[in-house]
């Protein structure tokens, strides 16, 4: 038998109540996964934990992440409760750079006509990656702390070689593994910005190594309407840290918004799988939040354990995410619906 | 009679082709504006003239812009013309920074249902105004040079005081001046950046001055998810140069494309009118580029000089570029229609 450890960071806001659904959806796959075991690991992390101890992400939290398998987290951060320096508490930019997860792996995708806000659209017709590197970009300059009262403030972009690199090669490797148009997609502002000349410079580097795979270059701003007048154009996209945090966002708008969207945070050692939601504190304990993303994220990390039976797993959850959301009727409040969080994965469940 | 001097820079592309356009319709209109005169001044500028002399914008050609009353602009720059260091010849960024033009004034309305990927919008639904600031933000990095075989390249994000306090200050006029929802959005991200929490914190400083305007701040992430979610919510929104370069065209897809995007630049003393599309170069020469975003520019710039007369030019030369558009069948071929350059503004014309 092979034991997964699986650390499971619930965080804030709704955060653990769609954390909780997905845990309940692994432990009833986990019998029917030959010679898999889970071993789950709950830590307190977040807004919650930071009021308790002072620490948003205790070192046992952390060291546990390192350890892990992979990483489930629900959501963090809370909008009214803030570090001195004015800035959000968020744990999982920590961990994207402590644990250096570079790959933010975003997969957009339409389940049904109803979903979208874009005419003509209808389920598959939307089915694309975005991978946005989450290690360094405009993050890099997020420590900088502002004085008020000076004449300017100023931020840093940084884009290294080595995370280009890395980030490239990861993107190239998904759109050869999906198999479908086999196409990734730099976004850039390479005409402005000499990061970008740079950026770009590594990215055709890299995209000799994959011969079999169309490389294309395409400027941020041109990317950003492209999204809504030929998403289908696109298979996987590579990003800086910044555009990809913007892009992903809209990206997620055009498939239902950010109850719908998954992500993984992939780095060589480890692993983090959230939905790319956040912690919506306003409608938390309710059992109101849309719990789909959270889901295809625990599909994710199926997928990424690189198991025969996990994998088997992780067609088994989207194929029931997705045989429930071919019914427009089965859909939570964020999209109109009037299923809970546990009644829509109640269904998942019985699909499954 | 007063007499504007107006600057015409035709620029590259496609951009001669719909300034001449716009061209026509001033001198259509000029002796029905009681007691104005437009003394119109052309300057080649851009990549011919950088071919030509080595200049992309000569001494002669700037100096021009500086004693003008405005410029009118077509479009800039060549994807396949570069500088040696590998960006764009794009001398509308230095007539940004030289002439201080600070406000990136961009409309966003929408003529007609038909022309929104969007479900459910109609007519007038999407109004709003983008107002980017152009002078400084991630932009101000624009001059770094990569070394292509170091280790890292960085370019800075830089927010001034000055910068903002004016940029802001712009917006809320103009949310008081549309009159209608009477709202600036801040598109920040100062859950991040220290920038943004700076940007923020003179933004607020600023709203003070306006009690009779809603003051919101919104993250550059989920704006562009707003973008297409509601972008009915917004009026005049105001933002950092590169998330305003984003966002713009993001609008801009949303109301039919860059052929319906117009814009100001705006600074104290001087200002340049364009559309927000490029050069096209695949299509010049052969009147087939929308001059749409040029006649809504040439509208904006009427209502800058601030004319009586020119104001009420504005308002007729805007009339008639909706009463064109109400009919779908009136349309570029970017627009999926049948119509020239010169046929759609043959209607303009006739409808003036
Ligand atoms: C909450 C925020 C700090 C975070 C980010 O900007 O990365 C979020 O928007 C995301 O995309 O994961
Ligand atoms: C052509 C390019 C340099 C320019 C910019 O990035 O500002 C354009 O996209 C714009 O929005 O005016």
């Amino acid at each position: 038998t092979k034991t997964f450890h699986i650390v499971v960071l619930g965080g804030d806001g709704i955060g653990p109540e769609v954390c909780d659904q997905s845990v309940r959806l692994l432990q009833q796959m986990q019998p029917h996964l030959d010679g898999v075991e889970f071993h789950l690991d709950p830590h307190d992390v977040g807004v919650g934990e930071y009021q308790r101890s002072g620490e948003a992400l205790p070192d046992s939290a952390f060291e546990a992440c390192l350890a892990s398998d992979a990483v489930l987290l629900g959501a963090m951060g809370l909008p009214n409760v803030r570090y001195p320096n004015g800035k959000e508490i968020a744990p999982q930019l920590d961990l994207r750079e402590r644990l250096q997860l570079y790959g933010g792996v975003r997969p957009i995708q339409l389940f049904h006509e109803s979903d979208t806000p874009l005419k003509d659209y209808g389920a598959g017709d939307i089915d694309f990656v975005l991978v946005r590197e989450s290690t360094e970009g405009l993050f890099y300059g997020r420590d900088a702390v502002a004085d008020l009262s000076a004449d300017e403030a100023t931020n840093q972009l940084r884009i290294s070689r080595q995370a280009s690199e890395r980030v490239c090669r990861l993107s190239f490797e998904l759109a050869r593994r999906r198999g479908g148009k086999k196409k990734v997609s730099l976004i850039d502002k390479a005409n402005v910005l000499s990061t970008m000349v740079y950026f770009r410079h590594i990215f055709d580097e890299v995209a000799k190594d994959f011969p079999d795979v169309t490389a294309e270059h395409v400027y941020v701003d041109a990317m950003a309407l492209f999204m809504v007048r030929r998403p289908h154009d696109f298979d996987v996209m590579v990003t800086e840290n910044m555009f990809g945090d913007i892009l992903s966002d809209l990206a997620a708008g055009i498939v239902g918004g950010m109850g719908m969207a998954p992500s993984g945070d992939i780095g060589d050692n480890a692993a983090v799988f959230q939905p790319s939601h956040g912690s919506a504190p306003d409608i938390a304990g309710r059992s109101l939040a849309n719990p789909i993303a959270m889901h295809l994220s625990t599909a994710m990390m199926l997928d990424w354990l690189d198991h025969p039976e996990t994998k088997r797993g992780a067609e088994a959850l989207k194929a029931a995410v997705a045989d429930v959301l071919s019914d427009p009727n089965q859909r939570t409040a964020d999209m109109g619906g009037k299923l809970s969080t546990v009644e829509i994965t109640d269904r998942i469940s019985r699909s499954l």
